[in-house]
């Protein structure tokens, strides 16, 4: 089926992807009064003495915004806010669907870091969470660190820490499949936009043993003047033998291929000159950096994809609505790395022993156990950390 | 009931008056890819060549924000924006259930106008319409202004323009008891805030003959100096024969008392000097300027409160609802007064020759024929008046 020609026809039908509903009856006098005025008024005092008690009184305990400028929308590119919309509500409903989180879309019509950031502030008294979505990178760091050190409530960029987490989920059961330690890995990543970046810095602090990092100009060099202030410090915690080249030269050797980066600039003959039992999860959308097939072909042992049409997918909507399901049920200040990591395990065990395969390294997207085993993982891990006031 | 107490216990128990479902079914591989990626590409590039279908492809044709920064809320005045958020909730399941229109509480942490403004803009293309609430004056009138010039979706105040046609519907109904022209009236407001002053400023737009309007410091008068700008504009709209003194002066012979003030500034003696057929709206919640019984026994020909529990409650609970639905019907880019002329008069219409009776002058809140015809003038009129793009 052509997705994206049938999907246009759907949106036309549909005319919305979520809508807002009533939890109360309103339809007389006496309900009228209860869940609207006079009634409202104690509430509203309550609210007043201990805002903390807008969490217990009001819906915003369970409501999130999926906030975008519309600068980084799928491999689209910067859209435009408004065009990014179908996104952040596609979002929204999978919150619900596979979280029972609501969320709603907001676009900024700005792509100032200031603004943005002081928008989301300004709204934060709304919400119980934060999931910022396809901002472009490097504005996308410094907006998620001053939300973050500002905020009091879960700030989560989906598009650094989800795709970070479900990365992570898929290497941990790949390797089980090759036997082959997490510590002893090399792993190859292209793309040093905000995913690329976030899955370097989530494996490190797994654990990995190296990372080489990539863009378009070939493999990150802290040396290299001509870096943003991003790319060099990941720089200077990646690429820990000094390798310099292209992307060509760093897959020599190399344990695990992983790209966020765009289609077709990995070659089979690239892929032969990894390690034995090599692990190419190439994720580019709709295109990716080496088909599933030529990958295979070239005799890689486990490959994983952006496709939901392919094995193997590896696609975020398995973390946010279980992620923040279970920040908001402990009601966490923060998403911290344990939370994530936690995510990130919980998402591989879901896989079992038994039906482990090259072919099934992950749950489905769809597989509501699964979310429902990373909500409770996170929430044990708030815990644990001592980030959840309940 | 004491309606207070109770509804602090439900609300505990609710946890939220309003929640986000989806509109569409993401329980499988193929519709997720339909919903969500890859298919939703198309309908993002689609509103990126022609923003105008992020109303076709989107909810944003039937979405509307329920924005306050919490400093004006019922009569609790400024409780902050998270205390008010227990009000806006209400108005969003009220919104859906009489409107049938999608809408979110937001609550903005600021009390300066640029950035109240600055923040509504940047959210702007996430939304169809948008609706203010419980700002205070004179603040509430400049942020209106600005953002109704500045955008290009309808713009509403509901305690200003709410309040004014729901006033005006039950006065038009009121006078026929009475047998006077609304041309002919004079009319006392008390109270000279957002809501006060909307009304008088509705009212001579409707025709009205002459408006006093009082506030603590008596009857206003555009000689006093001390005035801010929008009551000395105002004083300069109203009082045509100059009257001097305190709210007593002013009922002196007056057809009409509206009050949108505090609780219990009006004397049966004063209702007793105001004009046979005398028609008294006290409005002030959750006491009011004078009581129905009171007013009644000075003499007063037809008496209306905010009161749910009385007969004639003036609530602005009959607008909203279907004024959005009409205007988002249309998609209109303004609302106008020739479409709040004619919410006010179908509001008034669905009381019936036969049904009218100084006991029964306004539809119930909670008849949805009332919100219904409301939706259908106010689409008419913005046609009629050019503003509609549909």
């Amino acid at each position: 089926m052509d997705y994206r020609k049938q999907s246009l026809i759907l949106h036309e039908k549909w005319r919305g992807k979520i809508e807002v509903v009533p939890r109360v009856e309103v339809s007389d006098r006496e309900k009228l009064s209860l869940a609207y005025t006079p009634g409202v008024a104690e509430p509203c005092l309550a609210i007043h003495e201990d805002v903390e008690k807008s969490f217990l009184l009001t819906r915003r305990w369970n409501t999130v915004p999926v906030i975008t400028d519309g600068t980084a929308v799928l491999g689209l590119g910067d859209i435009g806010p408004e065009a990014g919309m179908p996104v952040m509500e596609g979002k929204c409903a999978l919150f619900k669907a596979f979280g029972g989180v609501d969320a709603i879309p907001l676009c900024i019509r700005s792509k100032d870091t200031d603004e943005i950031v002081r928008t989301v502030e300004l709204l934060a008294g709304s919400f119980g969470g934060i999931n910022l979505e396809d901002i472009a990178a490097p504005r996308c760091f410094e907006i998620e660190r001053r939300l973050k050190e500002d905020l009091d409530i879960p700030v989560f960029h989906d598009d650094q820490h989800g795709t970070a987490i479900v990365t992570a989920a898929a290497l941990l059961n790949a390797c089980k499949l090759v036997n082959k330690q997490i510590s002893s890995l090399r792993i190859v990543i292209n793309g040093a936009g905000a995913a690329g970046i976030a899955i370097a810095k989530f494996l490190l602090r797994f654990g990995v043993g190296d990372i080489v990092l990539c863009d378009r100009s070939g493999i990150l060099s802290e040396e290299d003047p001509a870096l943003n202030p991003a790319k060099r410090e990941i720089a200077s915690l990646t690429n820990r033998t000094g390798l310099r080249g292209t992307l060509s030269t760093a897959l020599r050797g190399a344990d695990v291929f992983i790209g966020v980066s765009g289609p077709r600039c990995v070659t089979e003959d690239m892929v032969r000159e990894m390690a034995a039992g090599a692990i190419v999860f190439a994720c580019a959308n709709p295109t990716p950096e080496i088909s599933r097939e030529e990958a295979l072909h070239a005799g890689a042992a486990v490959v994983g994809t952006g496709s939901s049409e392919k094995p193997n997918q590896i696609n975020n909507v398995l973390v946010f609505p279980g992620l923040f399901r279970g920040a908001l049920d402990v009601r966490a200040r923060d998403i911290n790395f344990e939370m994530m990591k936690a995510a990130s395990e919980a998402i591989a065990s879901c896989v079992k022993e038994g039906e482990l395969s090259p072919d099934y390294i992950l749950p489905y997207a769809y597989d509501l156990g699964a979310h429902e085993a990373v909500a409770k993982a996170v929430a044990a891990a708030a815990r644990r950390t001592g980030v959840a006031a309940l």
